[in-house]
């Protein structure tokens, strides 16, 4: 549903000279006074669809809140400022759950350094939901883009997927850092974070760059919770399968130019592995390289039942 | 609840050099990249709550939820340069309906001047709530906040007040231009929008600002829904009561030194009525002026019940 929203948006809202970038990508470039650009993104989690208010502590619910927030400035490479947090709080035990929430958020913005400007507070008679709002700046080289990967571009993802409803889901570490430090050292083309899958997401950036993409099954650095899930599971989902289709590993995945990823591969400047999985092509669709050299097309949905390697 | 969790935030959040102005004002104000600043604000409403959305065009809702947070911006006399939306949607029918909410908000977008930059959509079995983060721009003259009183400023307010539950509370028209209007020829000292009712609000200028307040209550401009639901409800409140407690007028209440509010009075520069209705004094808490200059002291709660004239 959502991204028939995002087109019928793209058709109706006005398009305004104060947007540098609207819909579509992980956040909006907003311009500022007379030349200042900013980065903003909204992210909505609530109970029951985003994690289990009754099992979890609230702090591990806040952090997961702003953090899932941070992700998206991170996928812009956008330095963090300010948070404001809309809090929709069951009326009983509001005042208590608000302050274990916030008490979850304020270390992730000792961490990266902004402030948390407040916002707003309502009760009502409905389930936890929280909405974080986050601007950032835009840095030297600018936001980096979902849309900016061309043909031949090498797709590079940080840490290791799939699994993380095992835990990774609520206390993952946004990668601010490791955005900043590698837009800053390396040519980088496109960018977005790794929120829906694998799969998903990097459609997404081939779409928007107007490119389609191949993967390397075999390069995907899958997680330890992937591989734990597929052996107690027995499911019948591989942890290749996790890997590729589970959401909210909020790992970054980029596209790179040939010479940038060379270097960032030799270079591996994070404390995270960097791996490329596979690269961006002309031919639109998302397609699998068998070993053979050839390629073979992935469908989007049920990508990961339905493309065992 | 909210009072308690502000003082709370104020103890607790860590400062932070990009936050120029954080919890407790209409909106914070924010840093962004080396020298400019932004205002923002977040608005919650939410189904049941703010809106019957069984009895609600969906597109007025729309227009709500965007204009309760320009009327922030207005409070800080803020030119509005963006909006981001999160929508929590109910699942059944969740697409057509986020489109009629959207499509109450752009011409508020086009009125003002603004675009809006997409936002997040999640869909949920809750009911509609929706949060919107607006975003402005600081002024020549700065923004505008509720701590700037001084003993002797006189209170005027925009409008007329009481019964905006007959209508109004949904279709206001925020009071942005006003407020940019005012700021620029006059010398402003404080504001806020009146979104919880003219006596809690007004105590909130007074008390931001270190001062009391005292109002003439035969001054106060009551709305001719007021007047309509006095005469109507037989409850024991008159109209007096319902434009002293009546939560969302969205009016705008401003501290204004005593030779720019004669000037401002006599200039009625808006297309709305300016009126005096009191000044702030040094002594602290509400006050009600007696018809032999004596002042009574008002108390803040049940305010709308206690104190007629």
């Amino acid at each position: 549903m959502e991204s028939d929203l995002i087109a019928w948006l793209r058709e109706r809202l006005p398009p305004h000279e104060s947007l540098r970038l609207g819909i579509g990508d992980d956040a909006a470039v907003v311009q500022i006074g007379a030349g200042t650009a900013c980065v903003v993104t909204v992210d909505v989690v609530s109970d029951q669809v985003d994690f289990h208010l009754d099992r979890t502590d609230p702090r591990r619910v806040g952090h997961k809140a702003l953090a899932a927030s941070l992700s998206d400035l991170a996928a812009m490479a956008s330095r963090p400022r300010s948070a404001v947090v809309a809090l929709a709080l069951p009326r009983r035990g509001g005042l208590e759950l608000a302050k274990q929430l916030y008490e979850g958020m304020i270390p992730l913005a000792e961490r990266y350094g902004f402030g948390i400007a407040g916002g707003d507070t309502h009760s009502w008679d409905a389930p936890l939901l929280i909405s974080v709002t986050a601007i950032g700046d835009v840095t030297g080289r600018g936001p980096l883009v979902r849309g900016g990967g061309q043909p031949g571009d090498q797709i590079l993802v940080t840490g290791t997927l799939g699994g993380s409803i095992l835990g990774k889901h609520l206390d993952f570490e946004p990668r601010v850092r490791e955005a900043l430090l590698l837009h800053e050292r390396y040519d980088l083309h496109a960018a977005i974070d790794l929120s829906d899958g694998l799969a998903i997401d990097l459609a997404r950036v081939a779409d928007e760059s107007g490119c389609g993409a191949v993967i390397q099954l075999a390069s995907v650095p899958i997680s330890e919770a992937a591989a734990s899930l597929a052996s107690a599971k027995q499911n019948g989902r591989s942890a290749l399968d996790h890997a590729l289709g589970d959401g909210e590993d909020f790992e970054l995945l980029l596209a790179v130019p040939p010479h940038a990823a060379r270097q960032m591969l030799a270079d591996q400047p994070l404390e995270v592995p960097l791996t490329r999985i596979g690269e961006l092509i002309g031919q639109p669709g998302l397609w699998q390289m068998l070993p053979d050299g050839q390629r073979r097309e992935l469908g989007r949905a049920g990508f990961e039942h339905t493309f065992l390697p």
